[in-house]
């Protein structure tokens, strides 16, 4: 896609985001930097309206809880039924049994464009889905690359949308292609949030694009970069947190292709 | 008034903000920032003990629930049982019917001191208001200042509150007067919370001050100079966020009355 | 304890924090920034199970409601079956009815390894449990150091553990020990969150250290030297926010052991 930063800037694209509240406001302004606009609602009387103005769906599980995840239904619900993408990110899929019926609800009631998670978060799925049809259980401990390539392949075509594994190497599939990306910076995971920011960078990224698995592999990538860029000597976190937003809003195609280190497998 | 931010910073007024939870850390900082106090409750059983010892009650439904609605009103009736001024900010009023009709129960059900919106969440009060005596809703389509200022004067009288309608050029009437106020940065549109930060600033003066009105006007030329400041050459979206707070805490009777455009209409 | 810092950052425990949604992101990444993981669940069918998987569990109850009260007692139990510490930060305890019930619930219920509230928010738990024994009301009233002191003791040794008075010196006593701190800058009042931070870097030490009353003043010093580092000539307030973060992410054994300011008493 030509010019796809200036051309996201351009769409402006409205994100509803069901996301929890720690990260909420690194969210906002992660998706204001960007170009995008940010729109926050999680209640169930609420959330049919918002959505329907929106170009796209995060869906963050953070810090759920049963109202909700009432509401992230009808609102999945909702975008289905206008066409509208939906992105999952299933935040410590695995660390409970409450997170884990979630996912799994969430995975069976609405069609996702795309899932964003750490290989742990995703190889929960995976193995959900996989054990059914006597899965390798060693595979799935194991994180390579080549494994989290086959866990995407795999899970992208089981579940038909888009599969994304973030990590120091991020890999992308949506069950014919592959790519992995190579941005990012390990000052990342050292404050709160990085990986709900990128997936409402996703979110937007699919709300303005028809090619999804370009758009989500763009927005990961543009994520990277912004953390590369950010990462100075001995630079503190909270300092990191705020030139992370900062390198984000000052995105352009230029940096874009400059930067970028994403490889087609 | 006379050294209007002296006075605050002296009065430190409490204030009791049920928002978002969005902005709703940049809303406590900025009210820290400017000398004032915050405290956020939004519990049925809470609010009205907390709103006892308030000066001001701030509303905001960005994120509003079903829970937090009935928390809204209660904080609301107990704030005009004991004279407490209330603001209300009706984020997002017109995007669903729920945010509608709880601005609209809200009016109903409050004695408001004030009202800040932006022109589509303000002009949704208006027509709602106005339908009934057969309003020209062509001119609520028609963004000029004559026309801010003529919704702003009619709804004021109407409603009987301040309404502040915020924008490149902010119009704030009482019924009686108006004024313009022509401070702030496009800067501010870039991150989230401007907006909430604002009316949480104008819920300080409102608790201690008695001119309702200036307070009201002065509370939001802060804001917009605070802007204007931390506004500098190619600052990133994340600095500009931590400088506008920065401004805001350095904030005094000089700069103010240096920096402020504020006019009589 | 020899290279506390260090083994801190080694242990990197993971905290589980029900925790107000005002300060919950710099929560999160203060502890980060020290080198622990933060989890944040208040979702009754989430939290027990996200508790077996931590080392210690923060309560704090600055935006508490009807949900998730009964998610704080959930999670403390279960924490109190597992022998996970659990930390209690009673914000705003006195300034409603509901707060003060909240806290003595919990008092009763859940076995807490420390409490770490300001002078007024633990004399609100010392009256309710002295005014049995007929206290000295007067005293409760002078916020002299001595006071503060034997409010503490009495206090430790009547519940059975750890009471942490913060304000501009520190006193933390555990029934038999007390200690006093020194560390901490005026500027750490003027920004929201630094009392929830505070609780949530105990939270981090009870978890990793077996010494508790050790772990928690080592924790309120590495707070305190973080904001002093951070207390630059006219810092404004957002920028010390971003320096507070910075300083506990560049922490040391060798900053802790010459900044702190930690007398036997």
């Amino acid at each position: 896609m030509e010019n796809i930063i200036k051309t996201l800037r351009e769409k402006k694209p409205l994100v509803h985001c069901i996301t929890n509240y720690v990260t909420v406001n690194d969210c906002a302004n992660v998706l204001l930097a960007i170009g995008a606009s940010p729109i926050m609602s999680d209640e169930e009387k609420d959330v049919e309206d918002i959505v329907s103005i929106c170009s796209a769906l995060v869906i963050n599980i953070g810090t759920l809880n049963q109202r909700t995840v009432k509401s992230m239904l009808l609102a999945g619900k909702k975008a289905n039924k206008l066409g509208i993408p939906v992105v999952l990110d299933p935040v410590g899929n695995g660390a409970s049994k409450f997170r884990t019926e979630t996912t799994n609800t969430i995975l069976k009631e609405i069609k996702l464009a795309a899932i964003k998670g750490n290989i742990s978060e995703i190889k929960m799925i995976y193995s959900g889905i996989a054990s059914t049809r006597g899965v390798d259980a060693g595979l799935a401990d194991k994180d390579t690359i080549e494994n989290k390539i086959k866990i995407a392949q795999e899970l992208s075509k089981k579940i038909g949308c888009i599969i994304a594994i973030t990590g120091k190497t991020d890999v992308v599939a949506d069950g014919k292609l592959v790519y992995t990306i190579d941005n990012g910076s390990a000052k990342m995971g050292n404050i709160t949030g990085a990986g709900c920011m990128c997936t409402c960078l996703v979110g937007s990224f699919l709300g303005a694009f028809d090619n999804k698995l370009e758009a989500t592999v763009s927005a990961i990538a543009v994520m990277g970069i912004a953390g590369e860029l950010a990462d100075k000597q001995n630079i503190g976190t909270g300092s990191f947190r705020t030139g992370l937003i900062d390198q984000l809003s000052w995105m352009d195609d230029k940096i874009f292709n400059d930067e970028k280190k994403i490889f087609s497998k």
